[in-house]
């Protein structure tokens, strides 16, 4: 007899991907396609529903059920979708959907609390009651347990570690807010302010604009990384700048939540892996000494797999008695 | 028979009460001593455990237990007193000394906690699994309630919410980081910045200057709320600035937390109860809207009393059976 697995499936803005994910939490097999915005909700979802019927053909077994993690605000019990800004998706009962279709049982969350799920159950927070994961890709998002305990808050959305103000004067942030964390350290933020600093004055911006062949808008912060392995004080000087600012979004969360990890991942932070030994640094000059005694700056431990398998792990627990703490 | 009840210990900087609490919160009967620092810990000591038979004195029935809040750090089972800065104490095994001393089962936790346990049972958080209580006094406290549970965090110093860093080249906070909420928000800050404008011109600040009897140094959060009363275009620019940095930090904790009522006390509350008209309408601009959609921003309801009967209900729940979430 197999043993039980579950479906994850991650719903991004650029690509949908579903996974068969065992007891162990490992992926065994998946499916990809790009996301089909532009055919609106029920295109995206045929093609979920073709991803799941593709990883079962080759099952022998039923799996424990269905879970989805989606890129927007997802409303709790229900699981529909109430806003998701790069879906271009309000108010879509995904779970009712899909649970109706597949004949199994379903459960949709928020992608990164998904992938908080899989760092904490098979990843970097395995056997912590404490963790916090903060993601630090083109956006800046994350995920708290605290007590052993997913928080998710008045209305699911515990966790918007990238909305926290770290400069109430700094640069207007995509949530209409100022100086959020995401707004000086996200991926975005970090292209814009590369491509200011090259405007600005092309010459001493000249190995960023050389990277990105002449054109200032193909400036990104893989550009950015690399200018700054190059030996680019021009890279070096906004990447220090954008350390000030996670460092001190760290202490703040630090402060407020007291994790025993702070598990760092996304685009950004795999891309530039020294920034977590000087956010660890930082934050033992800056946060309070009494909340950072027993604290862990650690890297993800399941990189882009965190969302499927934190969301196959999702449903396990919810489907199989071991309703998720 | 008696109905059963419980002590409820606050033991401060400046005072130590101790109260006779019933079953439904009410404080019955209390006592009040000055704290005496110098005597070092075992005169505080001693001081609580004659506070206490006070209180038993004129019961019937033996309570069911003793809570006590204490101004530090508190180490989590124990209820030893790691630090307490404004006591000079360090190491101090509170809990386990009062316990052998009067025979009762005793919980030690820290003040604000104990405030925010009161409010949550008994105040303006009653009935609500999902609440984040800042008192806003001389400096700047909190404790977070996430869906019904009371957040300790890995070092039990979970919900430090002054220490949020809202302008990261801020003012130096008394912790050693830049631009806390406390820096610019918190009553020694506002006493701080009301002085230092002042002392920059005398003539602009002759309002607060003459209030305070001519001497600069006299000038504190009290002298400030009276200008603002009194119309001083000075005290109400010094305090729009103190609103937005309240309102950046109260964005920060709405977004990170996702709370449903987010309730303000402390002495620079109830001393400028238009605070919390403002921060609300301030908070609704600038944090995520999912994040307010269900948000109550409202004053703390037990006032002064909180601490100790938080910290009495916290004993009722650990000593009845019940322990606390």
């Amino acid at each position: 007899m197999e043993e039980p697995w579950s479906i994850g499936i991650d719903i991004g803005g650029t690509k949908l991907e579903a996974a068969y994910v065992d007891e162990m939490g490992h992926v065994r097999q998946r499916v990809r396609k790009p996301t089909n915005i532009k055919g609106g909700p029920s295109a995206i979802i045929e093609d979920v529903i073709n991803c799941m019927w593709a990883l079962r053909e080759g099952a022998v077994s039923t799996p424990v059920g269905v879970g989805v993690g989606v890129a927007g605000q997802v409303e709790k019990g229900s699981g529909k979708v109430k806003f998701a800004p790069n879906l271009d998706w309000r108010d879509v009962p995904l779970q009712e959907e899909l649970q109706h279709s597949v004949g199994l049982p379903v459960i949709v969350t928020n992608d990164v609390r998904a992938a908080t799920w899989g760092e904490w159950l098979y990843g970097a927070g395995r056997g912590c009651d404490d963790i916090l994961c903060m993601f630090v890709g083109t956006g800046i998002g994350g995920g708290v347990v605290s007590g052993g305990q997913m928080l998710s808050g008045c209305d699911n959305t515990a966790g918007e570690v990238g909305h926290i103000t770290v400069d109430l004067n700094g640069p207007r942030c995509s949530c209409g807010n100022r100086g959020c964390l995401e707004a000086l350290a996200g991926g975005w933020a970090i292209s814009r302010l590369a491509r200011e600093k090259v405007e600005a004055d092309p010459e001493v911006g000249r190995l960023m604009l050389e990277m990105a062949g002449g054109q200032i808008e193909e400036i990104n912060v893989q550009i950015v990384a690399r200018a700054v392995r190059g030996g680019d004080p021009i890279a070096r000087q906004l990447m220090d700048g954008v350390v000030d600012a996670l460092v001190a979004g760290a202490s703040t969360l630090v402060n407020a939540f007291n994790p025993c990890r702070l598990i760092l991942g996304g685009g950004v932070i795999t891309g530039m892996p020294d920034l977590i030994g000087r956010i660890d640094k930082g934050l033992r000059k800056l946060a309070l000494s009494a909340a950072c005694s027993s604290l862990m700056v650690i890297p993800a431990g399941l990189r882009t797999d965190a969302g499927v398998i934190g969301a196959a792990a999702l449903a396990s627990r919810t489907f199989m008695g071991n309703s998720p703490k």
